[in-house]
């Protein structure tokens, strides 16, 4: 993997730059589609390719339990399993299996666990997350962290970020596939700034390629998340990327990208499509509502995607309210185009020194992106 | 509407015939794809399009409750709704609404019926249906019917032959869009031959552009419909389309094509593809099953479909079973383009003099199709 700043920003800590794997290569910043079970849900390959999309993410636990590590390796590995050619990008499980509350049990050694699936019992540590990415071989495989809840106190977070650490050391020395693919490490710490620093300055020591921010956008304000990049990115390398972990609001990408983050993954455009809800210049929209019946035009007024170009509110409601397939194809192509012509516009805007006022604009109509059910 | 026979096969009472619309011509026999709630589950137009379909059925009951008809006329009509610019078949609710069972009643006016989703009161009758068709806006439209279940004894069906007759004229003097929009009667009658013989007779003498065969693969075995087929066919004229509703498994269509059948439509391949049942030239293969968990050939060995080019049995097998649309999408394509490329050989085969060597050569590799569950 290869990574170069293109550009810096000049009124922003945000940055332009291309990161290259041995999937092709893609400027950043960067907003990656997840694809939890080999397949970013209701999307063809193609289709993502056709709005743009270069990598995406693809979830360690899930493939683990379903089909299993082994037989997507005898398949070739992931991107022959599921016929996509362009980057992965798999997370370590770790979020997985911490988010499973009283069904998983940690030690210093990992993770006991029971699948959500049936109840099976599982174990996950360093040393098997590696093997399990190994195994699937994505282009950038992420460390094996302790995600942990929020809030949490003081005491508790040190620990954890003791740990994360030698963890991180230990799944180093696990990997095996060093050539082709790459090892991220990631910043843990909670809302706490020391320790972030902490987290921060061990995984600079162990000398990553490439450098995560975990545990945000786990239930804090928004401000509290920022705050916490504004003390925690300025920590990294300027000269590797910088990846906010689980962020994807049109918002956060706009307050991450302004404070050095260069890629960012985010399950919200395809769940929210998912339940009728998409994005539009003008904020977002619930085209299921009753108020979108006989509203012949499309989602959003000059977007230019495959849904916009050829269909209404009016049909894709119908769609969702008639619980078709096709109705939340047509919303989730609508939501990932949104957000990677979203940082296509913001990397144009890097280039051409506007990035502030692209930002004014785009709250000036887009305002803040708040969910009603967040968890 | 103008149909012309251009061959008739050599051996067998099959032809060759166009048929062309307002929306474009295509050649017949004919498989029209099954767009229930103006989407045929899972795909887009332009996914049908690339299959090579021509024609799509739609249902009158469904787009009544949902969204109405009004709305759908408001928005230009059927194809415009749902972005489709080929030709378009509606049924007439009839099937529907008898197939409501308990929740219907009929009276020598129409059917008096209870939604399937909300309970609510509505009625159908012979004029009813035909200003819905005409709202909706499709190149051929059908006759309101009675489809009457199977076994009925002799009297009932006469009585039900006699009121499809009476309701047949009755849509003719409703339907509005004559210029625009194409009228088939449907011939009744159960599996009683003078019955049919009857139906027939009433029907051609109403002077239609096209006769439907209704009320067959109800639950009856194969031979009987294949027996009702041999005597109802020669009674129907061979210069007008004869559309056999409700039929298409593979086998099926041989022997309605053979029989002089020139349309079919079926909900079969869509269906049985969303459980993970797909068709290959050897038969049907239940891809979900553990056998193809480490396939990793493609469905079919040697199809040319989209699914069939990029995608293996190990992976769309992963996809049902981890519930990823995804999967049903992919096994969708195939199903439908197994039935129109069948088609395809099928008039190529009238064309060269050939079918019945086709059909040998299908039945020794493929087999007779039965449904596990046939309702």
């Amino acid at each position: 993997m290869k990574f170069d700043v293109l550009k810096k920003s000049a009124n922003t800590t945000a940055r332009l730059g291309i990161l290259e794997t041995s999937h092709g290569s893609f400027q950043t910043p960067v907003f990656m589609p997840v694809g939890t079970q080999a397949t970013v849900k209701t999307m063809t390959p193609d289709e993502l390719k056709e709005i743009g999309a270069k990598i995406i993410l693809s979830n360690t636990y899930h493939l683990y339990l379903r089909p299993g590590h082994e037989l997507v390796k005898e398949a070739g590995g992931l991107h022959s399993f599921m016929n996509w050619d362009g980057s992965i990008l798999t997370d370590s499980g770790g979020f997985q299996v911490f988010s499973l509350g009283k069904l998983r049990e940690i030690s210093e050694e990992g993770v006991t666990f029971r699948s959500h699936i049936d109840g099976s019992l599982h174990f996950i540590g360093p040393e098997i997350s590696i093997e399990i990415q190994n195994a699937l071989g994505a282009d950038i495989i992420m460390a094996f962290d302790e995600c942990i809840p929020y809030p949490a106190n003081y005491d508790y977070v040190l620990k954890s970020v003791e740990r994360t650490t030698r963890w991180a050391k230990r799944c180093q020395k696990a990997h095996n596939n060093i050539d082709s693919q790459t090892l991220f490490g990631i910043v843990q710490g909670g809302m706490y700034k020391d320790l972030r620093r902490k987290s921060a300055m061990d995984m600079v020591s162990l000398g990553f390629k490439g450098y995560a921010i975990g545990g945000l956008s786990v239930g804090e304000p928004k401000n509290v998340m920022y705050e916490v990049l504004d003390f925690t990115v300025p920590l990294l390398p300027d000269d590797k990327p910088r990846y906010l972990m689980g962020v994807g609001s049109p918002d956060d990408l706009f307050e991450g990208v302004t404070r050095g983050i260069d890629m960012f993954d985010c399950v919200l455009p395809t769940r929210i499509a998912r339940n009728g809800t998409v994005f539009t210049k003008n904020g977002k929209l619930v085209v299921r509502n009753a108020t979108y019946a006989k509203d012949f035009s499309p989602l959003d007024l000059d977007c230019d995607c495959y849904t916009c170009k050829n269909y209404t509110r009016a049909y894709i409601r119908h769609l969702i309210n008639t619980n078709e397939i096709l109705g939340i194809r047509l919303t989730t192509i609508h939501n990932l185009h949104f957000l990677i012509n979203l940082m296509k516009q913001i990397r144009k805007a890097i280039k051409g020194d506007y990035l502030l006022q692209l930002k004014d604009e785009f709250y000036s109509n887009f305002g803040i992106y708040q969910e009603v059910n967040k968890k």
